[in-house]
């Protein structure tokens, strides 16, 4: 489908962005996911669900959806560790039948336009039919980013030992505290929790 | 100086970026820096520069300099390791005398209102005169962020355990192989390449 030039190949970097699909009721779906883009080439993408996602089976009935580039970690952090309730606020996409988040940075408006799922993890290729700025990516913050690590390993609390994730908290928790602001901090506590009572619910 | 409320008060966020000032010919100065910013208050930075460093120096000699959000790792890294020779493609500031790197994302040409120099460090407060916007930031990247932190280990190999710096080279290093483009990965051999000669010379 995509050859080592195409957006997984060697010139692909791994976004890490919030992407809304169409629920089976027509709702909008949030998830964190990790697209795959080609800077030299903003046109396609390149998707990775985990197949037994709702991401991935929700693309499989409405091929279509938005990848947001958003720098606030605290919609992440909460998006990665369950449904985001009340939903974040948001308007209908313009080229596709989908939900964009009203406080990305910038959105890409995608239809998928081939699927092969030949190997342990299905991918869809799509195409950007719009691309949208709302407002601008912070830039390199290390508390930011040290949210979105944490986030990541929020969602393995499963198979994950409980002292390497405590291990990389301890580290991250120090990045946090000295270059975040608030929304870093109140995100990091956030993720922290998750992880605690995962390890609570895993000791019973 | 500043309050808790300002640029490096509880609502501040550290921005990894770079910064040229004027060099005493008048030519242009490039180095990584650390300012605090306040998203809600986009006309002020809090600059702290090290007293010892040639930014420091050209700051108190000319107090007006440009500050650059920009996701190059790779002129990050370079930067981060010693004068980049050629300099990068720049421009003359419109509002400040000074240089505009033509690479960046977006730039906040700033000149400094006060100095307090009462602490262990100096600080430097500025008010934004001009900001511009030249590409888009491409967002959250592991591979870009890892070699951000390399890049500030990099410049802490004179009084870091060298071991305590390879084992979390080892670490970033996969995140670099599994999310980044080509840039990011010239960016990290070149910092390992350069923690290793520090590493050899102190060996000597």
């Amino acid at each position: 489908m995509t050859g080592p030039g195409g957006p997984a190949g060697n010139s692909g970097l791994i976004l890490e962005a919030l992407v809304t699909t169409l629920d089976p009721g027509g709702a909008m779906h949030l998830a964190p996911m990790g697209p795959h883009l080609d800077p030299a080439d903003p046109g396609r993408l390149l998707l990775l669900p985990y197949p037994d996602s709702d991401t991935g089976r929700n693309l499989r009935r409405h091929p279509e959806g938005v990848v947001h580039v958003t720098d606030d970690v605290l919609l992440l952090a909460r998006a990665a560790v369950g449904p985001v309730e009340p939903p974040p606020p948001a308007f209908p996409a313009r080229h596709v039948r989908g939900f964009v988040l009203a406080g990305a940075c910038r959105y890409h408006e995608f239809r998928v336009t081939a699927v092969d799922d030949s190997g342990p993890r299905v991918r869809l290729a799509a195409e950007v039919v719009h691309a949208g700025r709302l407002r601008d990516f912070f830039g390199f913050n290390r508390a930011k980013h040290a949210v979105v690590e944490a986030a990541i390993l929020a969602t393995r609390t499963a198979f994950l030992p409980a002292e390497e994730i405590a291990a990389e908290y301890g580290r991250l928790a120090v990045l946090v505290a000295k270059t975040g602001g608030p929304a870093e901090k109140e995100a990091f506590a956030l993720l922290e929790a998750h992880v605690e009572k995962a390890k609570a619910s895993r000791q019973k």
